[in-house]
C-alpha cells in the first residue's frame, strides 16, 4: 500500500502543475489545463482495462465491468476542478485514490466492477454554481444552469461546446440502475482529525449550506467633494453587513458565515463606491439553525441598506439541506476502518462534496483523510503519506466487505 | 459666448465616446483612445495657429506666442484622463474651455500669448499615482514613478514608450520662465454652488489629501470547515476598519475619508479571504486635522489587525498639503466674476486638481463651474450650458484684466 500511497500523492502534485495561472494552481470548469488532466487520467484508466469517455458534463469516466461478472458496479471518484490558488489534494486525491482502489477491486477474491469518475466541477468558481459534474451524474442538472455566464461573459453552454462536448447529452450522463453506490475519499479540510490524533474517519452526514449573491447599490461620487453626510457609499454598507454576519456566526455554536467574494464598482481610490456585490454563505449541520441564521442576516442586510439609502438585492444561489450518508454503506466503512486496525471514527462534514449530490441518486458514503494544520483551499494544503496509505487500506477492506455483500 | 459654450460642451460629449470600454467612458493614462482625443484637440489647436506637440509625459500642448508680441504666455488647461465609468466633463471641460479662451485671448485689444495643455493624467487610476501630466510640467516628476506597474504588469516607462514617447525627455517638459501663470476651469464636482444658486466661483485653495494602500493578510481556508474562532479573515478585518474610518470622518467637521478600491485574494465564495488590499484616503482643508485623522485611523487599523492575528501593512501613496491659489491671480478672477455681472464667490476645493501641482511652479488660479446634483465621477455628471457660457465670459474678463496688467 505504501507504493500506492506514494503514487496517489505524486500524481496529485503532477496534476497541480496543470493550471490556468503559472506559479499557482487554478483550474476552473473545462478550462484548457483540464485537457491535460484528462490525458493523464485517461492513460491510467486505460491501463486498468477501463472503457473511457468524457461525458456531456465534462466528467471523465472509466468503466471496468467485465462481461459475465454480473454484479453492479461501485462508483468511485471526486472532482478535478479547483478554487483559485488552490492546494494539490482537494478533490484530486479522491480521484487518484479511486484509481488505486479500482485496481484493488479487480484483484479481490470476488472482483467488484467499478466506475471511476473525475467530476468536472464541484467548487462553483467559474459560474458561481457548484457540483456541476455530480449534478449531471445524479440526474439533477437543471438546464437553466447552461445560461450562467463566467467573468468573461462566456455562457456555460458555450464553455461546454468549446471543450468539444454537446450539452444536449447531459441527461444521458445520469448513472443508471447498474450502480450499487458511490464512494468518495476526500481530505477533511478542517482541524478535527488532527486534533484527535486520527488518520481517517467515516463521514455520517454533510452540513447544509445556503449561498447568496448580495448587491448593495448607492451612488458613485467624487471622494474629495462629497461630504460624509451626503454619501451613499455601497462599500460602507457592505462592510457593516460583513461585521454583523461575523458577529452572529461567532455567537452561534457550529455556525459558519462567510463573505468570500467581493466586487466593487467603479473600484478607484478617489471615487465613493457605487455598487458592491458580495457572496454570502451560511452552513450548519442543523437545517433549522442555518435557515434562521440566513433569514435573520438577510433582514439585517436589508435594514443596513435602508438606513443608508442603499438599494439591496439578494439572489439565492444555493439552498442545500444537510444530507445524511447511506447508513448501511457508512456502517461498512466504519467496520473497514476497524478491520484495517485503526480507531473507528465517524464525523459530519462541514464542507459540501460530490457525495452529497450523489446521495440523491445512489447510496453514498465518504472517507475523510486527515488535513495537516486543517489547511485547505490554500497552496499549503497537504497530506501525510501514512494517512493516504491508511485510507487505501480502509478502502480495500470496504471493497472486500461490499464484494462479499453483493455476490 | 453661447455658441462657444455649446461647442465646448459638445466636444466634451464627443471625447466621452473615446473610451477603453464600449458603452462607458474609461480613459486611463496613454491608453489607445487617448490618441483619438489628441487627434481631435490637435486639429483645434492648429486651427488656432498654435505650434502643437505631445511632450514626453504625454501632455498635448498647443502654443500661440507670435514673434514681436513680447509678453509671457498664460498656460490654460486641465486633464483628459478619466476614472472608470466616468462622466464627460471632469477635466475635459477645462480643456475645451481653454481652447475657447485661447481664441478670445488672440482677439483681445492687447492679445495675450497662451499655451493650452491637455494633461495626460490626473486621476491616478492606471498606476495609482495621480497628477502625472502636471507633475512633469511643474518640474516635480520623480523618475521613480516610471517603475510603477499597472494592473496588467506594464511599467509606466513601457506605457510611455508604447505611446511613441521617450521618458528620458520628461525633464524638458517643465514650463520655463516664459510662463506668467496657470489658469484652470473645472466642474466643482460637489454640491456647494448648486446649494447657493451660483454658477461659478474663484477657488481660494485646494484641500490637502493623504492616500495610502493598506493590506490586511490573514489565512485563506475552507469556508465550510474552518470554525469562526480559528479564522484569520482578512476581509472581516478590513470591514471593521472601513466602518471605523467612516465613523471617525462623520464625527469630524469637514473631513472626508474614503475606501474606494478593494482587492480580495483569492475572491471565491467558499474560501475565507486570505488577503485584502484597500485604498484609504483622507482630505481636509487644514493639514493638522488631516494628519491627525490619518495617523489615528492607521493606528486603529493596526490594532484591529493585531486583535485578529492579521498582518497589517501600509504604504503611503500621497501626502499632499493644502495648497493656496495665487492671491493676485485669484483676486483678478474674483474681479472678473463681478465684471461679468455675476455674484462674487470664493471657495476652497475639496478635490485635488492639476492647478494644485502647477501652483508649485507658477502663480495659479482656478474657476469652478456648478455641478448639477453635485454629481461627478459618474456617467450622470453634467453641466448647464448657461453655466459654461458664464465661465467663458468670466474667463474673457480675466484674460483682459491680465493682458492689461502685463502689457
Amino acid at each position: 500500500m505504501k507504493g500506492r500511497a506514494a503514487r496517489a500523492i505524486s500524481e496529485c502534485r503532477r496534476i497541480a502543475g496543470m493550471t490556468e495561472e503559472p506559479g499557482r494552481t487554478t483550474r476552473r470548469f473545462l478550462t484548457p489545463p483540464v485537457r491535460d488532466v484528462h490525458a493523464l487520467l485517461r492513460g491510467r484508466m486505460e491501463n486498468l482495462g477501463m472503457a473511457v469517455q468524457t461525458d456531456a458534463a465534462g466528467n471523465l469516466r472509466g468503466l471496468w465491468q467485465p462481461k459475465g461478472l454480473g454484479a453492479k458496479r461501485l462508483i468511485l471518484g471526486s472532482h478535478i476542478d479547483t478554487v483559485p490558488d488552490a492546494g494539490a489534494f482537494d478533490g484530486v486525491l479522491g480521484v487518484t485514490i479511486a484509481l488505486e482502489l479500482a485496481e484493488l477491486a479487480q484483484e479481490l477474491e470476488r472482483p467488484l466492477p467499478t466506475e471511476v469518475i473525475a467530476f468536472s466541477e464541484e467548487e462553483g468558481v467559474r459560474f458561481g454554481a457548484p457540483f456541476l459534474g455530480s449534478r449531471a451524474v445524479a440526474g439533477r442538472f437543471d438546464p437553466a444552469l447552461l445560461s450562467l455566464t463566467d467573468a468573461d461573459g462566456i455562457t456555460m453552454e458555450d464553455a461546454i461546446r468549446a471543450f468539444g462536448l454537446d450539452p444536449a447529452g447531459i441527461p444521458e450522463t445520469e448513472a443508471g440502475a447498474g450502480a450499487l453506490g458511490y464512494f468518495e475519499t476526500h481530505i477533511e479540510q478542517g482541524p478535527v482529525l488532527e486534533a484527535g490524533g486520527l488518520q481517517v474517519a467515516a463521514v455520517t452526514s454533510i452540513a447544509g449550506q445556503s449561498r447568496f449573491s448580495l448587491q448593495f447599490t448607492g451612488h458613485a461620487n467624487h471622494a474629495g467633494t462629497t461630504p460624509m453626510h451626503s454619501r451613499r457609499d455601497a462599500l460602507a454598507g457592505a462592510a457593516e453587513f460583513i461585521t454583523a454576519a461575523e458577529t452572529y456566526a461567532r455567537d452561534t455554536d457550529g455556525l459558519v458565515a462567510t463573505v468570500g467574494r467581493l466586487e466593487l464598482v467603479p473600484n478607484a481610490a478617489n471615487v465613493v463606491p457605487g455598487v458592491v456585490r458580495i457572496s454570502f454563505e451560511v452552513r450548519h449541520a442543523e437545517d433549522f439553525i442555518r435557515n434562521k441564521a440566513a433569514e435573520g442576516l438577510l433582514d439585517r442586510a436589508q435594514s443596513i441598506a435602508s438606513g443608508r439609502k442603499l438599494k439591496f438585492e439578494c439572489t439565492r444561489q444555493m439552498d442545500q439541506p444537510a444530507v445524511p450518508m447511506d447508513e448501511r454503506l457508512t456502517a461498512f466503512l466504519a467496520e473497514a476502518i476497524e478491520t484495517a486496525g485503526l480507531p473507528e471514527k465517524r464525523m459530519p462534514s462541514g464542507a459540501g462534496h460530490d457525495a452529497m449530490v450523489m446521495a440523491g441518486r445512489l447510496p453514498a458514503t465518504m472517507l475523510f483523510v486527515r488535513s495537516p494544520g486543517g489547511i485547505s483551499h490554500h497552496p499549503d494544503e497537504a497530506v501525510r503519506e501514512e494517512d493516504v496509505e491508511a485510507a487505501i487500506k480502509v478502502g480495500r477492506e470496504f471493497l472486500r466487505r461490499l464484494a462479499a455483500e453483493v455476490s
